[in-house]
C-alpha cells in the first residue's frame, strides 16, 4: 500500500517533502526515548489517583485490562510529550530536556483527557484497537477519569518549582478551552447537513481541535527551555501546522488507511458520514463526483456503498487536496521553525517528528 | 415551618448552636459583599470564553437566558468564594482579602465545573430554579462548558502574580480530584440497592464531594494569608467539618424543604430513591420504620407515597440523626477553627458563614 505522504510542494520545506530521506527512523527513536522518561513519570502520577479513576485511566492508556490485569500498553504515539522535550532540547539542550519532563507529562495527560471527553461526547466506541473508556466504565466515569487527568496535568505544573512552570500551566490551561471550542465545533459540524459545512470552518476546527495542544506542547517546551517570547510563538506556530497536517493525514488515514494499522474498521469515518477534511474538500469541489457524495452522504450508511463513497471523494479531488495542504502546512510549520531555530542541526528532532506524523502509511 | 437547625450539642461550639444569637443578617452581608467583588472579576473571566462555552456557563450562572437575552442572576450563594475571603481576612487582615479576589474566583468556577458535569452524571433536571445546562444544549456542550470552567479556574491562578498562587492552584487541583472521587462514590451508592449502603461510606462520600471543596476554599484563603502550613490544615479541618454540616443540613432540606426555597420539587430527593445522608441513617437505624423504608426504597416511586416515604425517613431517626450530626460537625468545625485563629473577632465572618449555611430554613 502506497504511504499516504504529501505530494512535493513548491516550497522551501526541503525536510519536509516526501522525497526526503530518512525512514522515521529518527523519530521512532525519539518516541522511544520519550516514553523511557516519560512513562515512569505518567505512571506515578496516575497512581496518586483515587481507585476508580485510576482504574479508568490505566485501562485507557492501555496499561490494564477492565478486570485490572496488567495489559501490555498501546498507550499511544507520545507525540505530544516528545514535542514538548525536543522543544526544550532545540533552544536550552539537554539540560532543559532533562528539567521539562514533567511538563511533558501534565501535555500528554491533558491529550489524554481530552480524548476521553470527545469518545464520550462522539460516542466514538473505538481507540488503540480496544473499546473506549465509556463503552467499559460507562459515561459517568469517563468523564470523571477525564476530569481527574486534567486536574493532575494542572497539579504536576502548580508543583514543579521550575521558573517556567506557572506560564506553561497558564498557556496550557488555555490551550484546553481552545480545544474545547474544537470540540464544540466539531460535534456542531457534524449535526448539520453536508451542504452547510464550508472548508474554511472544518479547517479552524480542525485547527483547534489538534493544532492548538500540539503547539502548546511546543511552546511549553520553549517555555521550559527559557526561549523568548517571540521564540515560543514560532515554536506554537510550528506545531499548529504540523498539527494541521497530521490532522489531514489522519483524515485519508480514518478513509483508505489499514484497519490493523488504524485501530478503526475500514472507513469508519465515512461509515459515520465523518465531515472530515477530505471529504468537505470533496463536497465544496463543484464536481459531479461532489454532487454524488452529497446525496450519499445525506441518506443513511449502507455497507455497499462504502467503496463508491470513498471513490466519490477521490474523484471530487478530496483526496489529493487534503494531501497538498498537508504538504503546504508542513512547509509552514518549517518556516516558522527556522525563524526560532535556524541551525538545521537544532531542529532535527523536531523536524523528525513532524515529519513522521505526517509519513505514517495507509 | 419550623427552621432546620441542629439540635444544641453538648458541645463547645456555643455560636454555632441555634440558640445562638444572630439572624444570619452578617452572613448575608458577607455573601452580598462577596459577589460585588466577585462577580466582576468572574463575568470577565467568562467573557474571554469562546462564544459557545460562554453562553452555556452564562446560562448556568444565571445571567443569560438560553436564546441569549440577559437574565436577573440567580449564581448561587458564593458561599465557597466567600470563604475564601473570609479565610484571607480572617489570617491577613484586609489586605489580604483584597489579593484573594482572583482565587475566590477560582474556586467558585471550579464549585461550578462540578455542578455543570454532575448534572450530566445525575441526570439532574433542574438547577437553581431553572432547567440546568445538559437539558437546554446537550451533553457535550454541558460537559465542554465545565471542562472550560475548569481550565479557566487553574488559569486564573496560573496568571496571578500573588506568591501563594502556585501552592493554592496545587490544593485546588487536588480537591478536584477528590470531588471527582465524590461524585464516583455517590453515583456508584445510588447504583446499589438500600440495604448494600452504609452510613459510613456515605459520611465519606459527602466529605469528598461537598466537604473538600468547602474546606479548599478556606485552606485557599488561608494560603493567600500567608498562613503556616498548620493553620492552613485547620482552616481546612473547619471547612470540611462545616460542609459535611450543610450537606447534612441540604439534605433534610432535601427532603423536608420548601420546594419554593430549594428550586427543587418537594421530595425530589425521596421521589428519585436517593440515598442521601438522612435516608441511609434512617435504614440503618434497625427500627420497623427503617424495614418499611428499605421496602418503599425497593420500588419504583409513587406519588402517593411521599408523605409515608419522608414519615418512615422521620419515624426511623434520620431527620434528628442528620440534625444532630450537623450539629456535632459544626462543634468540630469551630474547635478546628480556633486552632488557628483563637480570636473570636477574627473568626467572626468564618463562623457566621458556616452557621448561616447550616441555619437554613426548610
Amino acid at each position: 500500500m502506497p504511504p499516504a505522504v504529501p505530494e512535493a510542494p513548491a516550497a522551501p520545506a526541503a525536510r519536509a517533502t516526501p522525497e526526503a530521506p530518512g525512514d522515521g527512523a529518527e523519530a521512532a527513536d525519539i518516541l522511544r526515548r520519550t516514553r523511557a522518561v516519560v512513562d515512569p513519570e505518567l505512571r506515578a502520577a496516575l497512581e496518586t489517583l483515587p481507585g476508580p479513576m485510576r482504574r479508568v485511566a490505566l485501562y485507557h492508556f492501555g496499561w490494564q485490562e477492565a478486570d485490572g490485569r496488567q495489559a501490555s500498553g498501546g498507550a499511544g504515539k507520545a507525540l505530544r510529550p516528545a514535542l514538548v522535550l525536543a522543544a526544550a532540547a532545540a533552544l536550552g539542550g539537554p539540560a532543559a530536556r532533562g528539567g521539562a519532563v514533567r511538563a511533558a507529562v501534565a501535555v500528554e495527560l491533558v491529550h489524554n483527557f481530552t480524548l476521553l471527553h470527545d469518545d464520550v461526547m462522539d460516542r466514538d466506541a473505538s481507540r488503540r484497537h480496544r473499546p473506549t473508556a465509556w463503552t467499559v466504565f460507562g459515561d459517568a466515569d469517563a468523564i470523571l477519569a477525564g476530569d481527574a487527568l486534567l486536574a493532575l496535568a494542572l497539579r504536576l505544573l502548580a508543583e514543579d518549582p521550575h521558573p517556567a512552570s506557572a506560564a506553561a500551566a497558564a498557556r496550557l490551561a488555555d490551550c484546553v478551552v481552545e480545544l474545547c471550542a474544537g470540540q464544540h465545533a466539531d460535534t456542531s459540524l457534524e449535526r448539520r447537513g453536508p451542504a452547510d459545512v464550508g472548508l474554511a470552518e472544518v479547517l479552524a476546527m480542525a485547527e483547534a481541535k489538534t493544532g492548538a495542544l500540539i503547539g502548546c506542547a511546543c511552546a511549553v517546551g520553549a517555555l521550559y527551555a527559557g526561549a523568548s517570547a517571540r521564540d515560543v510563538e514560532a515554536l506554537d506556530a510550528f506545531g499548529r501546522e504540523a498539527g494541521l497536517a497530521f490532522q489531514l493525514i489522519d483524515d485519508v488515514i480514518g478513509i483508505w488507511g489499514d484497519p490493523s494499522r488504524t485501530g478503526k474498521p475500514a472507513g469508519a469515518d465515512l461509515a459515520a458520514r465523518k465531515k472530515s477534511l477530505p471529504v468537505v474538500a470533496a463536497l465544496a469541489s463543484g464536481t459531479p463526483a461532489a454532487a454524488e457524495l452529497a446525496a450519499l452522504y445525506e441518506t443513511p450508511y449502507d455497507k455497499e456503498d462504502l467503496n463508491g463513497t470513498a471513490l466519490a471523494v477521490e474523484r471530487a479531488g478530496g483526496r489529493d487536496w487534503a494531501q497538498t495542504e498537508a504538504a503546504d502546512r508542513m512547509a509552514r510549520a518549517v518556516q516558522a521553525l527556522s525563524r526560532a531555530i535556524p541551525e538545521p542541526e537544532s531542529a532535527e528532532g523536531l523536524l523528525a517528528l513532524a515529519e513522521f506524523v505526517t509519513r505514517r502509511s495507509t
